[in-house]
């Protein structure tokens, strides 16, 4: 039986990759900047010369099972990326097949949030749960939704885009899509430090720690460190997010009826600063028939292993 | 072969049924009330004496498969209804056992609008693809998910409540519910009639047809009739409800990138005037690689006949 199988998460700045076990080991782990090629096949060739002695060390070709891939707008139907917006080659990129003709390995592709949905169930803290919904609260908001113990796909590969459906119609801007008002607008590490100028630009009579830092220096992560001490703006954001955030679950639940969500990504740090606004609003927008049963859950998993794990556990289904 | 099923729809006031053959033939039918029975036993009993003879006369129980049930709130798990608002039956009642008790005949219950589902899955316009929604636009709005050609029960056999997800949050009160800014208290029958009063009341000045309504005669109806006629406020109702009700599609799309959406019930009968804004703004909150791709059909099904086909289908999976 072959032992092993090649996890890659492409990502819009790094791409990481590693060669791992059924137990869900990461034996060994390197990566590579996504953006710097031109072409796909260049970037390809870059990931062979890295992976080639990762792969002769554990026994060659004949010992890997195969290779799973995570990246944005990545179609497992078709093992195509699809337009991504934040990936230098345009258009459709069969890289399934490309990967497939580069290392004569079968090559099965997701996108990135699905990927990471799937590692939870092989390997996470929802290990065997049926039906489970993981949110990716990053730069932007990715989402993957498991029925049945399988990544919901739809129709054509591309069901799960959760962090684009609209909360606040007629709100927030989101620059990438045109859309206003959508979950990622609100509830990323972006849409945080929005609500931060926002708050400090709406109310500036208000002290706040906020106030120390330059526009530049403005990131969730300076918002969660003067919440931590007691101020009452950064406090304000973060209750606002969870309260967005919530409202936004309570519907994902009504709509999938999942035993537990998972989050995941750098907001995720901020715990229950987080946790607690978002649980007091997913509550309190369900219905009764689903209220106080949902698990809301953090990702044990470490947030490049999960990237690897999830890809690579695409191999094994 | 068994060549018969039985489908039973049981509605808050009316509960239909008949004798359905495998090609979703209709061979007889009947009704009864569903609220003039303080018991559960009592209802059984009603149905048994009207359907006793027509099972007489396809053959008897050798020649019918089962029993398909719809309810609300009805648990395809659990063969139970769980606390329906609409019902007289409070509490958790188990009515599959009581059916097989009385019956001899193995039933399957699941809720009305997931029944309505598979009855477009097995005779309707989406028969045969498998991955669609229908929405139900009665006096509330109900919601069955088809995925990989499954209804979608999710853990506890809930999933599906979409007329009760968050569209405008903190907008008009549900009054079932408590809850604020539900698409069902805007698109259904009630919600049309909620709108037209706000409007009316809203711009005193503004002529319509709609004022020579008593309060009472205001019903999703008049304003049809009055918007068919030319009046400007009875349109602008059509198209507040539309685009309410496409910013939710949108969503529902975004999450299990169906192929198809199935609208369904008295609210359909306004046609043109209600599905081009639906259309329209749920194409406007789509991503790209949505957009242009969901078809949104009107239900082929009388409603009647749909609800005791789609129960009966539950026999034949």
């Amino acid at each position: 039986m072959k032992e092993f199988a090649i996890g890659i998460d492409v990502g819009g700045t790094t791409t990481k990759f590693g060669i791992v076990n059924r137990n869900g080991e990461i034996l060994v782990q390197d990566r590579i900047p996504t953006n710097e090629h031109e072409v796909v096949e260049e970037f390809i060739d870059d990931l062979y010369e890295k992976l080639k002695p990762m792969i002769d060390n554990v026994g060659g070709n004949d010992n890997i099972y195969g290779i799973g891939m995570g990246a944005p707008n990545g179609n497992f139907y078709s093992g195509t990326i699809e337009y991504a917006p934040n990936l230098k080659w345009k258009g459709i990129i069969p890289i399934a097949d490309l990967m497939y003709k580069k290392f004569g390995l079968h090559t099965k592709l997701t996108n990135d949030a699905n990927a990471a949905a799937m590692g939870e169930y092989m390997f996470g803290c929802t290990k065997g749960v049926k039906h489970f919904i993981t949110i990716t609260l990053g730069t932007g908001v990715g989402s993957g939704i498991v029925i049945d113990g399988k990544i919901l796909l739809g129709h054509d590969g591309f069901a799960g885009e959760l962090g684009h459906t609209i909360i606040r119609p007629g709100g927030r801007l989101h620059k990438g899509t045109g859309s206003h008002g959508c979950l990622e607008a609100y509830a990323s590490a972006t849409g945080v430090r929005e609500t931060a100028i926002e708050l400090l630009t709406n109310y500036p009579e208000q002290e706040s720690l906020l106030r120390n830092y330059t526009i530049n220096e403005l990131t969730s992560e300076t918002v969660y460190d003067c919440a931590m001490q007691g101020d009452n703006i950064a406090n304000e954001i973060f209750e606002f997010t969870g309260e967005i955030l919530g409202e936004s679950l309570a519907n994902f639940v009504m709509f999938s009826s999942p035993e537990a969500i998972v989050l995941f990504g750098g907001l995720t740090k901020s715990g229950n600063l987080l946790l607690n606004p978002t649980r007091k609003a997913m509550e309190a927008n369900l219905l009764p028939i689903f209220q106080n049963k949902v698990k809301l859950l953090f990702s044990e998993l470490k947030e490049a292993d999960a990237a690897i794990l999830g890809a690579s556990s695409l191999v094994w289904e």
